[in-house]
């Protein structure tokens, strides 16, 4: 088993030298914490995750949830992690401290998401599942549900999951029926199925509280109907006792991976006694899940990146212990066997997944500083912040969730055989992996959201001001003459970008919706490639900076690093948009006018 | 479980509108066969793809081999299919009728092999290994090696496999250390370790049959010292009765995929006693094994090309039935939900697999026309197609093994959830395919053998062979308006691979080998989408020419689906060429240079 799984080095890099965290937690709203509480909430992170997730993640795969007798089995380390993450405040990390939180930045959050999603992603997911479920609830809940549910959310006593897929309706949330009505004892009575629903039973807690999205009987057709209900497997009776709900697993899928946390399929009011309380106002609860999925989307991607992490860091062990071949222009078969790291192909694997992983982790935890900022800057600044977060939460999430295949295949591929092998990690990263493109919205339902809703929100805001935050980055090349070709080449992809989303807005303009958003896939491809591109320059100019100072060694190294997997980055990814913008700019019809029959054969 | 798992209708449209196979066999080695055996054959293999093969899929994915007692118990349904396979001449298709044969023309038997894999490819491999093994011994052994292997061989009482691996030699078979030595018997005793055998050891046959690369003691370094052996896992004594041969088997590998089929360890002579017989000349065993590597390489192409071509009638089947979402026009939601194949981007999904699959189909039936020109074509063109055939080889390994995992990745996404649950058959074509792009040569190891050996052998005779050939396609577009735009794009593309080629060729000779091979897998990349191409285009003209002739409905949506595929490939794979050749052309060394160290951190 690889021992590293991360680099702290390149988080503290990202956090303290790219994103300058410390300047951040000098807003009043951070007051509880310094510089040095940071540094230590991410060491503890680490030891957290070596010592408790980290040891069972093959076991955890090997010994998936088992359904029975109406009940999920899972390994018994996820009590244990839950208790753990619960204690040491990690649930509640975010959170105010008047709901019992800790008031720790987002950037600093998701950097331990990325700590624990790279030890275990399985394991970490059921923690990370109670902090969605109970910041919706202290956002729209009334003060009796918060006391209720948020503390034993919080101290990992009780799971949160969030239920909205039902067997007719999962990209299309529309078309849910799982209905509410309401009763005498002003609660309601809820009836319905919900299907792949993570962690929403299992016997590592003591009851599970799922954020539910469900139509009241009588209201509107379609999403304007949806409302947010807590359904708990267990419910309080009057004398303060966990009684059944009438919630009843009917399944426990069985999965290619990620393969440590169950995903159940839920039957609600079987026997007419499931009930449920709703949150906030009637008909908002889309609204309302919003909040939950955008966090949970960035998880996605943070997720995502992790698995892709611990991979590289397995293939990278590897490719420096293993012997075999040697210099191209070595013809002596009896001089030594070189470490396959030192072919040219073996690094540039290496450095493919290297420029996915420092990339993917950058922009997320540039994301994650938007949301901060949204907290914590000056008015104007708050709103710049809040709209960059939003338009680019699905470029975010997507691209770490389709790289993330190809990177772990990557570090597959440096180990041959083995690499297919269950004896080494990469073959479960890779299945592990495969989850990201399709849970919390499938890549393609992200591309829409990209180009239909936040391209265009607000006229284009939001997208004018990526461009001026590119711009700005590059514009800071002009005085280095080592990044200046490098600044040029983003400024012709951002052109291309902009060329391609005029070219698609005039569609749309021109009424033509089905060509506007035939291509929304390579829209978001593209788009996520030069967001990536954008964090490789910022890291790139910073590594720069430190270079000129003369580091010592090991620190120079790490910097040249840096330098390497930015200058793969732009020389082997950023390429890839010449032909997707070639094909965004076609837009034929091909797709939008191919007829089901021409499938037949 | 999918029904469909390819398209006959399209294996016919490759073979006899594209190949025009009923020509080929006009000549007196195929006098036996005629059109209508031909299809006969096809069919038959079709019925025994979907009696034998396709029930036990899942099943032989779920109960993979177990290794206990020293033995290691597969499937009995492997068994079954060895016997089938042999006693219905599947094994000795290709062999001549004077070894036992049916002198079939390899153009056929990929065919055969297509169907097979794409039913259950784990159980397709044991019949053919045994062809590989059997068609090795008939071309190098002695009489009396032929009368004892290959019947049996054929019969599918005795498994053939291929044993080079050794665990300090993988990629590097100049590293094999495996000696032996010889006896006075006239044989030789084995001595060392072979890792990665597929089929080498099971309970379905009566003996295994391992061609092994073996160094006789005294031998020269290197590859020039390698010797071929038949190393049996039981040998005969001289009363005809098989006993042990000290071949012991030390582990099988648990995998990700390719479940259906043992990989072992091998330990030979522990005791002493492990006798091999020399195949051919002594040192002489690497330029014999190639043969049987060569046919090894498309069969895995064809493997790829038909795990992809099951994951994609399995989507296929899914999108046409599975109601989800609506038109982006639509915003009623009370409308009734559409079959997800009615939007855009599953439309582009599928075409996408479609693309790969028929593309890689055709390529490598055109390398199998190849081979069959080389047996009887007339004497230039036997050398013409032997030199394409060889040039060709690793490219149609390596396109369809790299992208059948984009492939069924993409089918497995069309299912959304469902596609990462096991009750779904793509994700184990998803975990299949996996092992294409490292067995019988790494992806790597196929770009150098393109780049640094076929590209330039007989001063690049082959790669100007396959420009004329490329050529001659396009130009035939010259007449056809609607084809004439995308003869263009081809001519274009062939242009960047002859800029490209001939900047590295220009490298080489100025010494900068490290350079010249350093992206020999973009390069591998480039050419296979620009050969698919190339194929894509010869289906584009008999489609056209066949819509012109106004068929039926039925056959008109046939060639209307050929049409919409082309001009996928052409609108969406082909302009990747782009990316893939600005890097090509930069050669900055980046791979080259980077040390070991700079990844530390």
């Amino acid at each position: 088993m690889a021992e590293k799984f991360i680099s702290e080095r390149n988080l503290k890099f990202l956090l303290n030298e790219v994103f300058d965290t410390p300047s951040l937690v000098r807003h009043p709203y951070y007051a509880d914490h310094s510089p040095e509480t940071l540094d230590m909430v991410l060491d503890t992170a680490v030891r957290m995750a070596r010592d408790t997730l980290k040891p069972c993640f093959t076991e955890m795969d090997r010994n998936p949830p088992v359904f029975a007798d109406g009940k999920v089995h899972v390994h018994p380390m996820v009590r244990q992690i839950l208790k753990q993450f619960g204690e040491g405040g990690w649930i509640s990390a975010m959170a105010s401290t008047e709901h019992g939180g800790q008031q720790l930045p987002m950037i600093i959050v998701m950097a331990t998401h990325f700590i624990f999603g790279a030890a275990n992603y399985s394991g970490s997911i059921y923690p990370s599942a109670c902090t969605g479920a109970a910041h919706l609830i202290t956002s729209f809940g009334t003060p009796e549900q918060i006391a209720t549910y948020v503390p034993r959310l919080y101290a990992g006593e009780w799971q949160g999951t969030m239920a909205l897929t039902e067997p007719q309706a999962g990209s299309s949330l529309a078309d849910i029926t799982t209905t509410a009505e309401p009763t005498a004892e002003g609660d309601y009575r809820i009836k319905g199925q919900k299907i792949f629903i993570s962690a929403s039973e299992h016997d590592g807690a003591d009851n599970i509280v799922n954020l539910m999205l469900v139509k009241i009987k009588g209201a509107p057709a379609g999403v304007k109907g949806i409302s947010l209900f807590i359904v708990p497997n267990k419910r309080l009776d009057g004398a303060g006792n966990l009684v059944p709900n009438d919630v009843t697993v009917t399944a426990t899928y069985h999965k290619l991976g990620y393969r440590g946390t169950p995903i159940n399929q839920l039957s609600l009011g079987d026997n007419d006694d499931c009930r449920g309380e709703l949150v906030g106002l009637p008909h908002k609860g889309l609204s309302y899940m919003f909040q939950m999925m955008n966090e949970a989307r960035l998880h996605v991607g943070i997720g995502a990146t992790a698995i892709a992490s611990a991979a590289y860091y397995a293939a990278l062990e590897y490719a420096k212990a293993r012997p075999q071949g040697r210099r191209p222009t070595d013809r002596d078969p009896l001089s030594p066997q070189i470490p396959i790291i030192e072919h040219a192909d073996v690094k540039r694997m290496l450095l493919f997944q290297r420029s996915v992983v420092e990339g993917s982790l950058a922009l997320l935890l540039q994301c994650s500083k938007y949301a901060d900022l949204n907290l914590s800057a000056p008015e104007e600044e708050k709103e710049r912040a809040a709209l960059l977060l939003d338009l680019l939460t699905p470029v975010a999430k997507t691209y770490p969730a389709e790289m993330g295949i190809l990177s772990t295949s990557q570090g597959l591929q440096c180990l041959g055989g083995y690499g297919y092998c269950e004896e080494f990690p990469l073959e479960q990263h890779f299945r592990d992996a495969r989850i990201h493109p399709i849970h919390e919205g499938t890549t393609a339902i992200h591309g829409l959201l990209l180009l239909a809703r936040n391209v265009t929100m607000k006229n284009g805001r939001a997208f004018t001001l990526f461009l001026e935050e590119v711009g700005r980055v590059i514009a800071a090349t002009d005085t280095d003459e080592g990044l200046k070709p490098y600044g040029r080449q983003l400024a012709e992809a951002l052109e291309r970008l902009k060329n391609v989303t005029n070219h698609l807005l005039g569609l749309a303009m021109q009424g033509s919706i089905d060509l506007f958003l035939a291509d929304a896939t390579l829209y978001i491809e593209c788009f996520g490639i030069i967001a990536v591109a954008w964090q490789w320059l910022v890291q790139a100019q910073v590594a720069r900076t430190a270079l000129a100072k003369g580091p010592a060694a090991e620190e120079a190294n790490f910097y040249q690093g840096k330098m390497y997997a930015f200058r793969y980055f732009f020389g082997y990814e950023l390429p890839k948009i010449a032909g997707l913008a070639t094909r965004l700019l076609n837009s034929d019809g091909l797709t939008v006018e191919m007829k089901e029959d021409f499938f037949n054969d």
